[in-house]
């Protein structure tokens, strides 16, 4: 009998989801899913086709990349996850696609800037592109200096991963996280959405300004902020 | 019981088919459909994703924006909605969506102009892209405001809401309307792929012209005109 | 008892696939198959979605525009498919859509240049636009001005309609034909694909070379020519 | 009875499976499996629709171009994949599409530029584009040619068909092949969503750079290196 029955159910839907949604083809991509009282995270095992995946295959892994449970390897990205989960302590899942608008993006190495309300609805800012990592990070241990790149590349910006909760990997593809696994994939969905629009954007206008700030402000606000009226109470 | 069972039946069918056009995805967009007698119409609950979207949940307005009928908040756009009714006597169905080409064009503040008789068939004129509200609108009432900037837009470019039913508001996204629910539904769809076509068609050739006046005419009168002979008596 | 029931049938089924396709919505399009001997053909009514068409509602028409049997009113362009029906003996279906990306290089007003083998694989020429008509000509009698719109530009260009079974009508939409109806609903979903083809190669590379004659001879030969060895005997 | 029995149904699903993953229309591409100790291979035959296609249709050709087995005539495109087969020792399937994105690149005349890793998991090089055949070539024995063309440009690149299992025909469109017809087919899926995201990647940003060596190599080893990691055991 499995210890972690609900973390894996969970961490499969997630990443069923993300075929369901367009968002992978093949084994491109990866949904996690983390206990905070055990400190183990549910993730898709490595190089396994979504097509023949199943709940029991989910790989359950310590913060120090342990295997606790499973019999597959897990995710070749699992030091990116542990990384995140370890130095962020408010998110419950992390998705990592390879959908096509983001990844173009991310190819690009530019930012998407924010050019609509369908953007500032789910963050007020630019979403943001971690440069390419200096050589000796990638040969020391790539997966967790993935990590850290993401960090940075918020601190950088002055950004709080509670206000943004989707970042770009320059040259390679999107990360998503957010307070359950239903929402880190809720925002991969969101942010291929927004990387289509903005690349179509670009394309009828290369000078399409940003949206001001005022506007960013209150979309984002009347979702999110002390006094929201979107949505049920 | 409910007094508007019908009304609410109606508004939950155009919501619906929104998905099923592909206009939306999960929580964008929302449809609303007018009982003039009454004063009231029935709109989409505020944040509740199609997939899980009931003809029971569908909330019913009066055009001073108080719910007369339901049990969850009515759409964070219930007040354009309900400044268009009360402006607009001859229309019984309003929709809003962020189908991604015309939301491009919208965050590419650029009416859509009309460049082929796929245009012309539904409406004789570019598709107005209303300016992004002064700061002061937004911070005041910002969705009573968005309905007064459509009013308006169409106003400064001397435009009947009868001749025009659909417009992009700058920065946000599209919204459309008509005689019935339905029509508002299908003239999302048309303005989605009429929007696709032009940036396709402008990508091919920059300069692609305006399709010339007589032509817009011809397309438009046989469609619409009083010697219409298009479609069944 | 209809005296047309086979040809209704036949005109019926190759609607229905412009809608599997992928190349109408809503009303957009038509398509029409011929009886030689009758002189007569069936095309689809006017204004009628293909979400509610039936065989039964077909409208048999002469080549002079006459209703031969059918109780609705025929396509609005019927008077295109009978000039063309009347002008060129060896066609059996005519198809017209407002597919996307042909679509979009007929409002571009641009002849989709022959870039590829696809594209040889089916003509050996660039794919025309006619120019868009006259104001007279729009006036006087729009639907059979597009018939010999159609044919004019083909002789200018000095090609033969057995050899290019394709056109965009400039500013409008594709019109397709063929020795069948299931030939000419063929030809509309290659045209598409061939369209969407030249529009991503131009964006690729603005510079991409027509193709070569030797290689457009080859495929076309190949395939269509006296000694073509593809397909089966 | 067939003596080809399993051989033909590997290559009839590989070819099903290219209409499944969307890569083909009507009869636009072919798949092929080789029996490498009998020296044959089976092949789609020409002409024939995916719609229609049997398992007991697939044809078996020796590697001078003799049909073995099987009552229709095989790809036209047959000599092709059999002078891969004899030149290369190494490969099971061959795999030719006229797949969009890959086909307009292909039209384009330009290699694939390695922009990400999406790309660096699959191969560490562009992915090269064979030039457009000298007229002599095309008109001597063209598919016989077509091989060698493929062939020599892999040469002229100084790349192994072991490291590179997919290159575009200049003006024509993609070949891929793999150790399994099953891989092949794999390999022209991912073609396909490479040469996508490549060209949206170039038209969000023209300057895009390629990605840099050490973050290929990484990809590129993490998945096919010595120690590759990734995947089960």
């Amino acid at each position: 009998m499995s210890n972690y029955k609900s973390l894996k159910q969970e961490a499969y839907e997630c990443n069923m989801q993300l075929q369901e949604l367009g968002l992978v083809i093949f084994t491109f991509g990866n949904a996690s899913v983390v206990d905070r009282q055990r400190q183990v995270f549910a993730i898709k095992p490595s190089g396994v086709s979504y097509g023949t995946l199943n709940a029991t295959d989910m790989v359950v892994v310590d913060f120090e990349n342990n295997v606790v449970e499973g019999e597959l390897r897990p995710s070749s990205d699992t030091k990116t996850h542990a990384v995140l989960y370890s130095q962020w302590d408010a998110i419950g899942g992390i998705v990592h696609t390879h959908s096509t608008y983001a990844t173009a993006w991310a190819q690009a190495q530019c930012d998407i800037p924010i050019l609509g309300t369908t953007h500032a609805d789910h963050l007020a800012f630019d979403i943001p592109c971690a440069p390419v990592m200096d050589d000796q990070l990638i040969k020391d241990d790539y997966e967790v200096s993935t990590g850290y790149q993401i960090i940075n590349a918020l601190k950088d910006k002055n950004l709080s991963y509670r206000e943004v909760e989707m970042i770009l990997v320059g040259g390679h593809a999107p990360f998503t996280w957010g307070k359950t696994g239903e929402k880190a994939v809720y925002n991969s969905a969101v942010l291929e959405e927004i990387a289509k629009m903005a690349a179509i954007t670009k394309g009828i206008n290369e000078e399409a300004p940003r949206l001001k700030e005022s506007l960013i402000k209150k979309h984002f606000q009347r979702k999110h902020g002390d006094g929201a009226y979107y949505g049920q109470k």
